[in-house]
Parts: structure tokens; sequence; C-alpha cells
């Protein structure tokens, strides 16, 4: 059974990636009709990164990162490794020498539905990391995997050139031809709620903003 | 099945509320006979906030937070939200415009048995939240649920007006007529242990301070 | 069911276990051919901290802290309370005051598999913890437990005077007897590992310094 | 810290009970609004067991079944246990001896926030349990708890006398004074649902009968 | 946001769907390279079931089951019904009545990344079921998802009309193009195991019979 | 890192082996003082077996089941296979072909802190087993482990060698050189059981049976 490396994938505009990473995960979540999220177990292992990237996948056996070495190959300025192992897995697949060849290779972070270690290091780097786990077991280099295939990780389908956008609130896939119009609606939806913060600082009452109060009366909501 | 909002609901005064915060969540614990713990699973999304406040309770449907914005005007100063899902719910009830609302009205935190998102405004904002998760899942806006009723929050029985005390170790409920008693109890705790540290720092140990030695003896327990 | 408290356990060097607090969890756990890690549910409570030391191993019935005094005594300079539980729990057998207590005999840290409170207090005495929980469900002194024997805490197996290493990966145990030649090897590793990391900053790849494109390509990995 | 017995607890009609067992936990708990139900971690022991009783309740510590001996002196024909552990727990409370003790006395079931052993007596003996875990694990008889006081257990606030309920789906608890009112309106939903069942078995669909289809057009749902 | 429901959906040949059933969740893995198993929390409700079917898929709100009717209607002879919250979520979505109206469809089965009740009844039925949960809390008919798009189902990623293998082992899926070559895989796999069977039943060693030794010998195994 | 397979152990007597297996897990647990026992999560695939056996254990990389082969060539009359995974795996190491093989060799049956398959084929052959998971997930031959090797499975410490008792209870370690004692110590509990089961039936309570009430009035339990 052997693996699979995609290496022509398709990626999003660069602009367009980060204007996705300043919006953040909720407002980006919300613009693209609540879909794309990953799984709340999917955690930063530091607090306050906020970035965006094209996907590249990763399809590796459980407790084997050989696959990771052949990804990083891959990588091009501003991308993200996500990493999604074929079974359940909490080992360590990934530390501080594979973050210093993918940083020097322009990686913005890695998504990993699995284990990392070295995370001090890791955080003195800056190089961000999203994983279920922090656990410092190894990994062997003994079976093949696939890199740039479609997989899933943490609950979503993510395609390699996908954008990635991940903060403290987590992680969530926006599909590469939909990217630009995401940002735009993603962008809009700030907008729209800053006004609506300065309102509420104010005191006034989302009730009356969103003119709640008649249809909570319809519902038959009782005040006593 | 309409919902209800219970406006008139008795609180504890202020002073009280303010020496159980000063007294933090391990000590009134112990203080009530070591009851009204919230489950081990509700975390807080910051590091070092201790506060305390009267309980405005939400007894919220799954993935719906409409009764948030309804709770919000039922907020009174130092009051803290309790949001308890009608069954087990990971999602993002509250982010930062819900947080900038309540704190507008003079909230002093959220304790919810679900998820939030916008973490990295609400720790600027310093609106000290304590979640079961950090999900960016977006609720609607459909099914009414109630406010200020009974609920039962991460394994607690919590009746609206019950004090609630959240530091880094957690969440305690005091019961409201019971606040000034359990508030005595704890000062008269933190007074005591503060003498014993000093004799700990000094090297004694805890098992001549407190006794021990002969009822271990009278258990069985052997040196070898 | 008497208790037992083993006095007199052998300890490794003190300079040994300080090169395996240099050397850290996850190059540690490598250079003992990936074994002696305990499982990923146990997390510090601080971030930042890398200590060693000898085991000092409590065994404890749930919800049970009495053993924590007994074992106190038996603490010397640059010892490591390691506290397993005889069936799960997650209550909190230990706050600021057994803190106070350990650091007065020179103990470097706590392993619990099981909860900790007060976690703000012992942050602040810079009193490190690896736990399974923050919770600050008190604990009773009812029952006898061991103090010194062999205990399973968190997956491993662990003996009194065991060298525990521990730091934001996590922790491992190295056996006494062998503590020297994993050190010896611990620090070959780390010396290793420095030179491969300059060559990765530079943007050499692993599949050049390893030399695994040879044995990828007869695997069968296909790059289309 | 002295436990209490609460000796003289109020209860249902016999008759009222036996008529919400027929309807089972499902009908039971959306007759009273959907509400009552304890956490889906609370699973039998055996299958195909449906009943319903009074609630005698146990609030006991951890790893601890001594107050088990003493509620066992307060059942009356057609109780059910209802053990809560005052800190999470999965410890073997309960078994083959203390049901025939609690089956002596007319003791219809037991449901426990924690662990349970001898399972194949207690499955041959006919006395279905509700429970966390199937756990061997010994307790201890050290620690104080109480007997009929109002506890919450999986999540459900229940006092004693109250009515639970339990089946292959679950328990659900419906407050005692409620507790006619409810059956009258499962037994009234039962029927309803019967009818229901003859068309829909017939083939006709919910869509019809339920009258959705304008709804679902109304909310803007597409074919395609 | 309004739902979609596609109602032209392309299914695999019954015969090959019925030679899958056959090979049972095992065997088909194995025979499409170990790919498309659902993660193993989704576990059946009955025993000894073993089925196939074309998926039938639901993307639902939490906690709101209005989408299986309408998915019903879009069901045909041997289909078996795949739904997938939008976020997770145990609630019972499904019980008798949805499974007389589905069965009366001819659907085969149901796999749910969430909660179902009434599972005494639905045994009764012979209408299988693999859930996540067992958990007779109700659902809403308030907000609009989608029918026959594809979903992410317990980490497996599922087209309408992909087939669906289930039995005791768990639940598996295979692309609908794919499913005669994995069938015809499958076959042989089985065939080539019962010849396995005889010689491991007579005592042959699979050492002996994998011809394991040498290659165990050359990677280092020492026997002592 | 090569593995090791050790072939000399030693067992217990069989007579002694075999009354362990009628006194059963929770006897022999508390026979033994209240030790030995795996972790809950272990769980029994079928319903009433009940056994015991002599480890031969099994030290495998995650999601790779190549010292299984190894391991069955060790198996003696009357052994139990023990398997623990070097770090946290749900994969199905072990299904009907490895099963007919073990049992041809006299095994009497499988404990596995990992997932297993084949589950119905395994319940009809009459092979029992305790497993973490059932899971279809494949597994490789890739990376040695070893065999017959002091191991931790679900938390407890098991040597080759060593007594394992199961049931559906779940599963219990004897030392080898401690198994005829604690015999003795379980059947003479079975005994004095006996009779208190029949005075318990007879509807005498524990209360006095056990002369509690006493200490309970000393520890200050209240009636009201």
């Amino acid at each position: 059974m052997g693996g699979v490396v995609v290496q022509a994938i398709e990626r999003a505009e660069r602009s367009v990636i980060d204007r996705l990473a300043a919006c953040g995960v909720a407002t980006v979540h919300e613009a693209q009709s609540r879909t794309g999220l990953l799984a709340p177990h999917i955690r930063p292992i530091q607090s306050g990164a906020r970035v965006a990237g094209s996907a590249v996948t990763i399809s590796a056996p459980p407790g084997d990162n050989w696959m990771v070495h052949v990804a990083i190959e891959q990588l091009r300025e501003s991308d993200i490794l996500v990493l999604a192992p074929t079974s359940p897995c909490s080992d360590g697949y990934f530390g501080d020498l594979l973050a210093t060849s993918a940083q020097a290779r322009g990686c913005r972070g890695l998504i990993i539905d699995a284990g990392v270690r070295d995370v001090r290091d890791l955080k003195e780097m800056n190089f961000p990391v999203w994983s279920k786990a922090v656990f410092a077991q190894g990994t062997v280099k003994a079976t093949l995997g696939s890199v740039n295939v479609p997989v899933v990780c943490a609950g979503a389908a993510i395609q390699p050139g996908d954008v990635i956008v991940a903060d403290d609130d987590g992680v969530c896939v926006v599909r590469r031809d939909a990217a630009a119009a995401v940002a735009d609606k993603a962008e809009a939806r700030e907008a729209n709620e800053e006004a609506k913060r300065v309102r509420l600082a104010a005191g006034e009452l989302g009730l009356d903003i969103y003119d709640m109060r008649g249809k909570l009366e319809a519902m038959g909501l009782r005040y006593v």
C-alpha cells in the first residue's frame, strides 16, 4: 500500500488569506453559515496567536511521523501543515526540529489531531500549534502515508490548498474557491459588529437593538 | 412550552459577596462543609481572576443563546451569569458582544456549562469566564428557555440569587441565606491557616501540628 | 489493613538528577528507548517549569490525603512527591499549606494522578505541580495508605527513588540505577540535535539530512 | 461534620408510580416538558428492565459506602435507591450482598452516579441497576454521609420521595407532587403515538401527518 | 440560511451492497486499504446485526430532528440513514415512531453521531442502529438542515449514495463508485482467510504461515 | 531498538488458578487488600465469562500487532494474553484469526488496553476478551515490541506469569507467588459471605449484622 504525494496544489491569494486571518475564527465561521469548524478538542498550545494559511495536508499512520518530513518539502511561504492520523492517536508527531525546518520554509503553523512535544521551544520560536494533546511520546518512521490528499481532521473535511484560520477560539477551514467571498462577508460582519459593540457598551440592550421583544412574546415568554 | 423570566430575585449583601470573593473557592467550599462545588470540567479561560456575585441563572436549549439576551436585562451591579443548557452542549453561546453588554450592566463574569468564543477579546476586556469549552460554534435564536429559575449547572444545584465564587480553582455556589455565616467561617478558617503556614514554612511537620502520630499508629501504620 | 512507610530509600546522585532536568522530558524519554512517560492527562498547572528529583511515592485512598502528611516527613532535598490514588479520583489532595511544608523540606514539586487546589498560590510560590485535575474538592484523613512503595501513576510504574523529570511536555520516570547512563545518552542526543537544528534552520530538508528518499521510494511512495 | 438521616419522607401513590413505569423514560420526559433526565453516562447493567419507584437518596463520600447500609433501613416497598457521591467517583459501592438486603425490603433497583460490582449476580437476581461504571474497586466505611436529603445525581436535582423512572433509555426523575399529572399526560401521549405509529407503518409520511411542508418551505428549504 | 434537499442521488447496485454486507466491516475496511472507518465511539445498540445500504445523509442542527422527517421521504429500499449533527450533540434524535416510518420505506438502519431513544422498541422492531449515545433527551423542530449533502460523520467523510457497512465491529463507508471493486477484494480476502483459519486451528503458527521469523530476526528480536 | 522475548516464565499451579477463577474478580480483589484491579475502561465484549490464567504479556507499539504472533508461540495451556500498547491506542490488534491460533494453543482469553475486532466471531468461538475498545481499525507489522516483560496494562503493573482473573466486573491481577494465599483468603471470604447473604435475604439489616449503629452514633449521625 504505497502512499501518494501531490505536488501541485492550488492555493488562495495571499491577500485573501491575510484578510481571513485578520477576521479570526468566530467571524469567519459565521460568515460561511456556521460551517468549517474543527472539533473543540483541538486547542492552541500558545495564547494570542491568530494566523491563516494554505493547508498542506498529511494523512499519517498512528504513531508514525515519517510523512511530516515529506510534507515539509511541499511547503510554500504562508502554508499551514494539517496532520490527520488514520486512527485516533495522541503521540508527539512534531517537535522543535520539525518546527525549525517548517519555519525555514515559511510555514505559519501546525494543526494536528494528535500530539506535539517540545512545546516550550515551540512557543519561544513563535511557531503556533493547535493540537489534540501535548505528549512527549515518540513516533517511528516505518509506514507510508500521503501528503496533499483530502483528509478529515478533527471532524472537518479539508482539501489541500483550503485556507486554514486559527486563533485562541480554535480552527476553521475555508474552501479555497470560496475564500474571497467569505473574506468579504467576514469583513462586512466585523464592520456591523463594531457599531453594535458601541451601542451595547453604552448600555443599550440586545433585546432592543435586535428587536426581539415582540417575537419572544409571540413565542410565549412570560415575565413574572 | 413557553419560558419564564423571574424578575424579582433576592440577592445577598454586596459586602458579604465581596468577603466571599476575598476568601476564594477552596476556603469557601471547606467553610460550608465541602459542599457547593461545580464539577472540575468547568475551567477558567483566564488566569488569576477571583470574583463573586449573585447568580442570574439561564436555562437554555442546546445550541440556542436567545435567553442570554433576555437575561442581560435582568442583571444588576455585581451579578454573575450562570448558564446551564438543558442537554449537554459545547457550542459557543457567548462572545465579546454579549460580554460588552453584560459588562455595561455591571456583570462580574460568566459561568457556563457549555462553550464560549472570542476568548482573546474576553480576556482583554477583563470579563472573566469559567466554561466547559472554548468553541467558536455559533448558536441560533429559535427556542425559549427560562431566566432566574433553579438550575443544575455542572452538577451543582443553583438558585437565582445564590452567591457564586470563582477563581483559578473553579467555581463554588453558596446559598444566599447562608452567605453571611459562610463568610464568617471562611474568614476564621483563613486566619487559622495563616498561623499554620508560618509554622510549616519554618519546617514543622503537619504530623506534629495536627497531632497525627498517635492516631496513625493506632490505625496500624508501620514504619520500616 | 495497615499501611507501610518505607524510610530508607536509595536515591540517584544529585548531579545526575540535575543533568536529566536540563535535558527535559522529550529528550530523556527518547534516550531510554521511548519508555517511562506518564499518560498525557497529567498536565502542568504552570508554564515553563523544568525539574527533576527523586520520587517519594504515595499510594493514597481515593479522596483521602492523610498520607501526604506522612510522606512530607520522608522528603529530602531535591525530592519530588508522586501520588497515585488506589482508584481513579480527581479530588484536591494538595494545596498551598502542604506545598509550604514540602517546600520547607526541599521538595522540588508534585506529580499527582488526581486533583490539586490553591493553584494561584502554588504558582506564586514557584512550587511546580503536574496533575490530572484542578479541583477544590476537599479530602478526608480517615484511611491509611502507604509511602515509598512501588506505585503505578498515570500508567507508569514508579519505584521510590526513581528519578522524575517534568516539564511543559509532561512527566517521565527514569529507573534509579539507569539514571547516569540515560543522562549520558540524553546529553549526546542533545548535542546531535543542535547540529541538525542549524542545518534545518538553513533550509536543508530532513529528507536529505536523514537520507530518507531512497527508502521512501523503495516503500512505494509516489509523487504525482 | 455529622451526617443526617431523614426518616419520614413522603412518597407518591403506588398506582401513580406504576403508571409512570408503564410509560417509560422517553414518554415521561416528554410529558413533563423535556425535563428531569439524568445524564447519558448513567447506563443500565441489564437489558429490558423498566421500573419506577420512590427515591431514597444517599449523599455518600467518594469511595465510602457506609451510608448504603443506613439507607437500606429506610427502604419501603417499591422504593429505588439513588446514590450521588459528593465528588466524582467510579468505585464499586454496591454488590450482591447489598442487593440481597435491599431486595428483601422491597427495593426495585438502584441508580448510582458511581460504580457497582457483582454484576453477573445482580442480573441473575433481577435487581436492576443504572450506573456510571462497573468496577470491582472496593470501598471503605469511614466517613459519614446523609440519607434522604436533596441530591444532584448525574446532573439532575432529586428530592427524597420523587419518582424515579428507569429503562433501557436511561433514568428520569418526576417531582413527587407532579407525578399524577405527569402520568396523565404521559398516557395521553402514548395513546396519541399509537395512532401515529399505525399511519407511519402504513407508509404515510411525518411530513404530511404533522403538516410540515408549508412551514419548511416558509423557512426556505429548497428541493434540488 | 435555508437548507437543501438533494432528491436525485446515485446508488450502488443492490447486489454489490449485499455482497459488502456479507463480508462485514473489518474485511471491507481491509479490502479498501484500511480506510473508511467511523470512529469507535459509534456503537451498535443491538448485538449481531450486519447490514449494508446506500447512505441518505442528514446534516442536522444540534438538538433538532426536523430534517429526519424530510430525509425519510427520500428513502428508497435498502437505504441507510446517516445523521451528522453540525456540532457535537448527544440528544435523542430518533425513536420508535421515526423507525416505524423509515422501516415502512425499506430503510435498513441508522448511523448517527448523536443519541437515540426507545432502544427497547428499536431492538424489538429489528431496526438496527449505530449511535454515539442512548439518551431520551427530546429534540425540537425549529431550524433547517440539509439532506443528501456531503457530511463528516464520526470522523469519516460520507457522500450521499456511498455504501455503508455496519456490524458489531462498527461502521465503514465505501465510495459508491468503488463499491464493486471493494466487494471483489473483500471476498477474495475472505476466501484467503478461511484457508488460514484451518491451518491456525490445527496449531500451525502465524510466525510460520506468514514466514515472519527471518524478518523478526533481522529487525533484532532476541529470544532469551 | 530490538525487542525481547522471554521464553521461560514461571506460572502458578493450575489448581490455584482455577480456584481463583471460581471466586471471581470482586472477591479476589478484596482478598488481596483491594489491590490489583485494572482500570474500569477495560470491559468484556461478552457477557457471563469468568476465567483465570497465567499472563503472557505483550508490550506492543501503537497500531502494530506483530508481537501478538510472537506471543502466541509462547502460550501454554490455560494462559491469558495481556497486551499493553506503549502509547494510548484503540486500534483493532486482534480478531478471529489470532483468536483461532491462540485457542488452538490452549489460551483462555485476552486482556488488551486497546481495541479488538471480529467481535461477533470471537463471541461465537467462546474466546473471551476484555478490551478498551471495539474498533475494526487494522494494524501494521513494522516495529518490534517485547513478549513476557513487565508491563503496565490499564493502570496495573503485571509480570509475566502473574495470575489474571476476569469476569463481568472487570480484570484483576494476582502476583504469582501470592496466588495460593490469595485463593485461600478469597474462598474464606466467599464462605463468610454466603452466611451473610442468607441473613440479609431474611430481612436482617447490615446495620445489625455488622454492628454499625454504635459507631455511626459516635461519629455523629443524626436521625431526624
